[in-house]
């Protein structure tokens, strides 16, 4: 009897269930729904009265996330037309930090009429950025008093994160913050609308919301310092019970499996954030691999077995991707968008009517001219800073640079210095991680990215000397959840019971690696070393140009 | 009764005759024609053979000047039907080093049957670069020797000019530098040809043939030093007789007042350099008016009263421009070339598109959209390197830089970046002549750029701290000829004896002056302390990169 369990990935426009068969791995069915509310960004809905929201707000109903949910499990079932008594666990991931103002028990506020034409009363999507200055008000609190949490986090918390988005409630919206009993990941909302049981799970929890294992939470008279109105904010919205990843977090409700055509009691993972999801889905069974999730910006992340600092890393948590394991986080902020921003703002107009002539998409076109040339070639290096430097400088002010500009240079020379600058970056944090004794001996690359761009791929390989694996799935988000689907249900349900053991037999990788070419390898060695020269002379201070000519943009 | 001068102006691909009324300054009539071998660089007229021509060769056939001597002066006696009696002199400029081998008696050796199917019969055309192995060992001997000449040529000499052409034409063609009896610039050429005389200008020889009023020309052992047969080359085939600038090189004689119409022994100017002419004709009359020619590269020229070695300047000639001053030319490779190479590759579809419906030309629609910005507003910092710096740092190794880069960053942001940098490489220029003593108190810029792009000129203003005035004439190099020829005539004749009175009175600005604008001018003094923070970093030797790029690209 084949066993199966379900993986709900909840990205930022639409929600996607896949179908997995454990014992061969293979993937039976899918189904994606956009959100009908999508992103909110200018007002609520006309129908509730189109309150208008400020710059850099970001949105979403959380009756779009139920909804999706219902009928993509359903169509799943109907798709594959597997027997709902053979789907045995259920895992979960969402975008991060995604964070939901509910009752005790776990209504959004925004269901409730008197707040449905309040902004504060929807969930603010991760990419909310309006809680910024809450955000620098917590970190310069924390550094003056000397919070040691920061260290974890590269010194530096983000606007996105749990605090500030709460924070910027109380201060603008405090009868919303009053009524918020429960301040909740979106990720943990759908798991405790799928079990009536509130958790709240150790990636989200350690990434965004300040906890760790061993040190827990900020005091509370560090949350008193910023407002007393926060002093036992964890204790009184959030919690101290944190679950370490792949467990369970309870069973499908009753009426819940009416909804969905599962049966009651199915086992439901805990929460975890939707890039993590990935690292099981690729089969990284424990420390020492990387995985990079590739898209417009990059996440890298990584298991170590103990928690060492490492400078410039946006966080560690506890069991906070496999049980067992201290999870490092790095990032770069801006990856598939520079290739974006080079192609909408500084590729001609004859290459863009070439390629749509050959009915090629430009990257494919760019691509071709760019994987003539050797390394060096161009004589172009570039600094990957176009939206500041997340990991190792951790400095949104600096930006990017490109050097080598010759009356010869050829756009698919700047586009592919871009690219070369990204791998530069990811270097840096490699490096950066094993100066610290963390071990980095192999490299999976999952996301938009990888699979569509073996170039990038192979520049990546011999930048870094280390073979580049590419995630199996085109849906490795959705894989991954299943697989903490499986561990939730556990071996006796035919999942599995030890974590490491689930990623190795359902993660997958693509057959061909990109394997270091050593020839241009060490031509990269040769262009690394300039732009490390450049990183630190532009990121430690020797010359602040990019500071100054930033507060020069801002002061004018 | 009015008087008149004609103006001859040899440019690249054409030459021009102008026709200057002395008493109003206006500018009666003019006619341009085409040469019609054009610049050769692949090979020979398939009528003489075809001979085919290396890599960077640049060659023109004389008789192309001579026809479009004749027949310009012609239109323009037509078209204005003045009588030709009336016209008093004749000046003439021409662009260099373009040099021409000839026999003793002035005919360029290609006239020659024997020597028709020989490329190094021809004129090499001043962007004839196929001599620089031959620029590169003179520098070298010239350094190891310690030649002071050097230092007035900013360390080094370019292959552009007198010596390294003919050293080509020795090592690859020993035959014809037997059979080349005189070596001259086509400026000097065409005066000859007009005159029967044979001489050489202080504007040519001081630029491009190494000599210095006070110092002469090198040492007859340093011409041995490069090559025996060099010992003797400058009184074999040269001339140490240099005529001042504005001094009458002869009259016409009687065949050529037949060719063209006009009376035998009307007063020809000594030949002077296409840029230099422009000085007399924006009225600069002595020390401290640089001029700026701003076209693809912009050449700048600057009077003063002493000879002063100025780090980093092209060249420095005494009379070289107008007699009694010792004239300054420094250079910026790259202007027009940059905001063209940007249109080129750099500059999206979107922008092209809505020009194109718009009916504008892009540098116009790049204008609209970049003028709207303040000083600073984009972050944006270039440098103006693109085709290395020419003066200053005299290194054609250096490469352009953008920095400040961000996913915001807009295609007119850049485009202005590029115009930016190179008012400050001017600003740099100015300031190097003012370190060593040499004033610059006022400012000219004549060339396309100057007539048809207020926003960049506004620009230089507010960077330079100077008022900017244009050019009155469109075609300042021909009304700059004409100048000289009036002073060739003399008063006795209509003319002028004094230089500066004659540059007093024919000189034209227009009557907008671009002035500083004292807001925008204290933005760029912080943009331009980046800018120079840069500058030296890359360009002394902190951070070679840009070297060590270009060097991989070339090893590679």
């Amino acid at each position: 009897m084949p066993h199966y369990t379900i993986g709900l990935d909840f990205g930022t426009l639409s929600g996607r269930a896949l179908l997995l068969e454990l014992e061969t791995g293979d993937e039976i069915a899918s189904a994606v729904m956009d959100y009908p509310h999508g992103v909110m960004t200018d007002a609520l809905p006309e129908s509730v009265g189109g309150a208008r929201l400020g710059a850099d707000w970001a949105l979403q109903h959380p009756r779009d996330y139920a909804d999706v949910l219902v009928w993509t499990i359903g169509e799943v079932l109907r798709k594959s037309r597997v027997n709902a008594r053979d789907v045995v666990g259920i895992g979960v991931d969402f975008t991060s930090c995604t964070m939901i103002p509910t009752t005790r028990n776990g209504t959004p506020l925004c269901y409730l009429q008197e707040f449905q034409n309040e902004p504060h009363a929807y969930a603010k999507l991760w990419k909310h950025h309006a809680a910024q200055p809450y955000a620098n008000k917590i970190n310069e609190v924390a550094a003056v008093r000397g919070e040691t949490f920061l260290q974890y986090y590269g010194g530096k918390i983000s606007s996105e994160w749990q605090l500030p988005k709460l924070w910027q409630v109380l201060d603008e919206a405090p009868h919303i913050f009053e009524q918020c009993a429960r301040w909740i990941e979106a990720a943990d909302w759908i798991v405790w609308l799928l079990t009536g049981v509130e958790t709240h799970n150790a990636c989200c929890a350690g990434y965004k919301g300040l906890w760790s294992k061993t040190r827990g939470f900020p005091s509370e008279d560090f949350f008193a310092a910023l407002d007393p109105r926060l002093a036992h904010v964890i204790d009184e919205k959030c919690s101290r019970d944190v679950l370490p990843l792949g467990s369970r977090a309870g069973g499908l409700t009753v009426p819940m499996a009416q909804a969905t055509g599962l049966l009651p009691n199915t086992a439901v993972a805990a929460g975890i954030i939707d890039a993590h999801v990935v690292v099981p889905a690729v089969g990284i069974t424990g420390t020492g691999e990387m995985l990079a999730i590739m898209g417009t910006s990059t996440c890298h992340m990584l298991l170590h077995d103990a928690e060492t600092p490492v400078p410039g890393v946006c966080g560690v948590a506890a069991d906070g991707i496999l049980p067992g394991f201290f999870a490092y986080e790095a990032g770069q902020c801006c990856v598939g968008d520079h290739f974006d921003w080079f192609v909408q703002n500084a590729c001609p107009k004859a290459y863009l009517d070439e390629a749509a002539a050959k009915g090629q998409r430009i990257h494919a076109y760019l691509r071709e001219k760019a994987e003539r040339k050797y390394p060096g070639e161009s004589g172009l290096l570039a600094l990957d800073w176009f939206n500041g430097n997340r990991s190792v400088l951790v400095d949104a002010d600096l930006s990017g640079l490109i050097l080598g500009l010759t009356l010869q240079t050829k756009p698919e020379d700047i586009y592919r210095a871009l690219i070369e600058a990204t791998a530069f970056g990811t270097r840096k944090i490699v490096e950066g991680f094993r100066h610290e004794g963390v071990a980095v001996d192999a490299f999976y690359v999952a996301g938009g990215i990888a699979q569509k761009d073996p170039m990038t791929m192979q520049i990546y390989a011999d930048v870094l000397h280390m073979p580049v694996k590419i995630a199996g799935s085109e849906q490795a988000g959705a894989r991954g959840a299943a697989i903490y689907g499986a561990m939730a249900a556990g071996r006796a349900n035919g999942g599995y019971d030890d974590a490491s053991e689930a990623a190795a037999a359902l993660g997958r990788v693509r057959e061909h690696v990109y394997t270091p070419n050593e020839g241009d390898a060490q031509k990269y060695d040769a262009l690394y070393a300039e732009y490390l020269l450049l990183h630190d002379y532009f990121g430690l201070g020797a010359n602040d140009a990019m500071k100054r000519l930033k507060a020069m943009k801002r002061k004018n």
